[in-house]
């Protein structure tokens, strides 16, 4: 069958490249890349196996990396990556959510008896799905070999976006704006908060007629009334009544990158209080995004919106961004730059954010964000939706 | 506002005793729980907000565990759990995804000062969301507190569930067969398997007109044509081909309660080896849920359904099956029993399991499953849909 992998062969090369040469500096001789976001830049694979223990493998002497997972999946990473079928390894399934038994004896063996040489590894200690027991029986089973943080080593390169990226990240701003129109369109007195929900994940998978959407790391979150205070209550069965603020976060994703948005419209007439706090933080995206070029750093950024909204008597203690791009459940943000006091990177084009410097009250929220890539001279937004909306 | 918590207070105070029964036995004087649906069992926190390091912390000697979590989250803790504000316990946003500063450090300083008399310590050491590096910061920030893995401890308690939590379950499997009669009738000639996936998780999410559903913790698996052969692929934007089959893998959802379901369509008429495939499969699911009731154990389970496939030619070395219940992403399966060889859990009534024994052939695959509590004498499906459709 035709592969599905993403990007050009030698787009995958220039990123391992980069990789290798992290690795040479920091003295590390093999890889062990857990995160799924991580795996999927440097060899295409894509499935949603995250939930059993699997990783790209990467020897500093090695041309191609390896694939390590689960016997079933192993078509899936055919079908997906760009690795040669010899690349592919794998454990049977009495190794999967086993009491005794666990895939990486299986990993630890086979280095043991296929790489001698190896000294120092690096392992992501900070990604998702690589549990405390899976470093300790894969530390365990490599006898002599030392065994060293390289969190981030990948994530760090992904920072800056190649033309191909940025692509489909504008295909994911599309698919936003989409969702955004779904779910504010279903924004109705009597309706129901999940319905809204419904519209906006049918809308997310949809896509457009020029291409599909593919799901988001994050499920839309969709607290309403009392419950805008509390920005991770996804959504409940409950009925909208008139004047209910909404918040509608979520992102519209295009393999896998993520182009994340979030709005808070009201059903009906806004509360007054919510009309300050809306105009507030929409003065304060608009601000941002006027002040942002290269050069500039992460947290003057943060001032900045500090500066807009103080002035309007609000504080928000909490970081107002963070980087985004290729990702996988739990979460759509890169974990390296974050817009925030202390951060101290500087913006470069092609590096892309989720903007989302929310204010949440006692009793009420107002989330306005926007995504962003860095131009040259600016930056560009991904999705074009307007920013306040009463239904 | 109104609390959001599922279960009256009294359940929550039943799980928790058996919670502590297993603590004594064990000797373990405080549990720290990572695993979210861990978490929602005993507090009833729901968020999505396992992106960022989270725990329940139940001690011995206390009556009411702590929750801990990002300040941002506390605002959930409260509207979601039936815990007293005074348990809820945070870090600040400066701790999130931050190179220098570990959430652990913060937790780790709070029971130093407050809780003197802890000597041994029980971790999550394969729980999803439990970082080495969470173990690290907290395992050296507790000075003379003993760690021990205290992995599935939970878990094995949710294997039997309530009849409130089977009542949920039951909505579940409502909600997966709307789901799956939108995904089958979405199935066409020249229509996109995402459109598929769009209609499915549409239904997912609108749920019933009596009751909304929640976001099941995987996404639709929805690969068609010679993709069947890779059980984890999500969905592309192809289009269906006449006589192409669809493996649809989805769960409904109820308050995190799931009931999943698996078929295998195809659009127009399938190939012989297809409709050979599918009969061997469904004779054997149909077999299977002939034989179980109390007392079988998981492996004899395995062993009925191997009896069946090998009459037809075909054999399948991965487990058939696992138990189900309340879950977050990336996993609806408890990690507890599954049906494969060695697995000697002796099934009793109110255990709830997938049943989804797929055959992959080299360039094709059939998945035909279903979800069932196990009753007095029998067991009971959680969803009632046709075993087979052509579309």
């Amino acid at each position: 069958m035709r592969s599905l992998t993403v990007f050009p062969k030698e787009e995958y090369a220039g990123r391992l490249k980069k990789v290798k040469d992290k690795m040479a500096e920091n003295g590390i001789d093999v890889l062990f890349l857990s995160d799924p976001a991580n795996m999927n830049y440097l060899t295409g694979y894509d499935g949603w196996s995250f939930y059993v223990p699997q990783m790209v493998i990467i020897f500093l002497e090695d041309e191609e990396p390896y694939w390590f997972g689960r016997a079933q999946d192993v078509n899936g990473a055919r079908a997906t990556s760009w690795l040669s079928p010899c690349r592919l390894l794998s454990y049977s399934d009495e190794y999967v959510h086993s009491t005794t038994k666990h895939p990486m004896e299986v990993l630890a063996a086979w280095l043991t008896q296929h790489k001698k040489n190896v000294k120092r590894a690096g392992v992501e200690m900070e990604a998702y799905y690589f549990s405390p027991r899976a470093l300790e029986r894969l530390e365990s089973g490599c006898k002599g070999i030392t065994f060293i943080d390289a969190n981030l080593l990948v994530n760090e390169i992904r920072l800056i976006k190649s033309k191909n990226e940025i692509g489909y990240m504008k295909k994911a701003g599309q698919i936003a704006a989409l969702a955004m129109e779904a779910g504010v369109n279903a924004v109705k007195e009597g309706a129901r908060v999940c319905d809204v929900a419904a519209a906006v994940s049918q809308a997310q998978i949809r896509g457009t007629d020029q291409f599909g959407g593919d799901y988001p790391s994050i499920v839309p979150l969709i607290p309403a009334g009392a419950l805008t205070y509390a920005p991770h209550v996804t959504w409940t069965d409950e009925k909208i009544k008139a004047g209910d603020p909404l918040i509608i976060e979520l992102a519209g994703c295009c393999s896998r990158y993520h182009a994340p948005l979030a709005r808070t419209v009201t059903a009906g007439k806004p509360e007054p209080e919510f009309k300050r706090l809306s105009a507030a933080v929409i003065e304060g995206v608009e601000t941002v995004l006027d002040y942002i070029k290269p050069g500039v750093t992460c947290e003057e950024v943060e001032q900045k919106w500090q500066s807009v909204i103080a002035r309007y008597g609000f504080c928000k203690d909490s970081r107002i961004g963070y980087s985004i791009g290729i990702n996988y459940p739990p979460d759509w943000g890169e974990h390296t730059a974050s817009l925030r006091p202390g951060d101290k990177t500087v913006l470069r084009p092609n590096m892309a954010f989720h903007l989302i410097p929310g204010i949440w009250l006692e009793e009420m929220g107002v989330e306005i964000s926007e995504s962003f890539v860095v131009t040259k001279n600016g930056c560009e937004t991904l999705s074009k939706y307007p920013q306040i909306e009463e239904t």
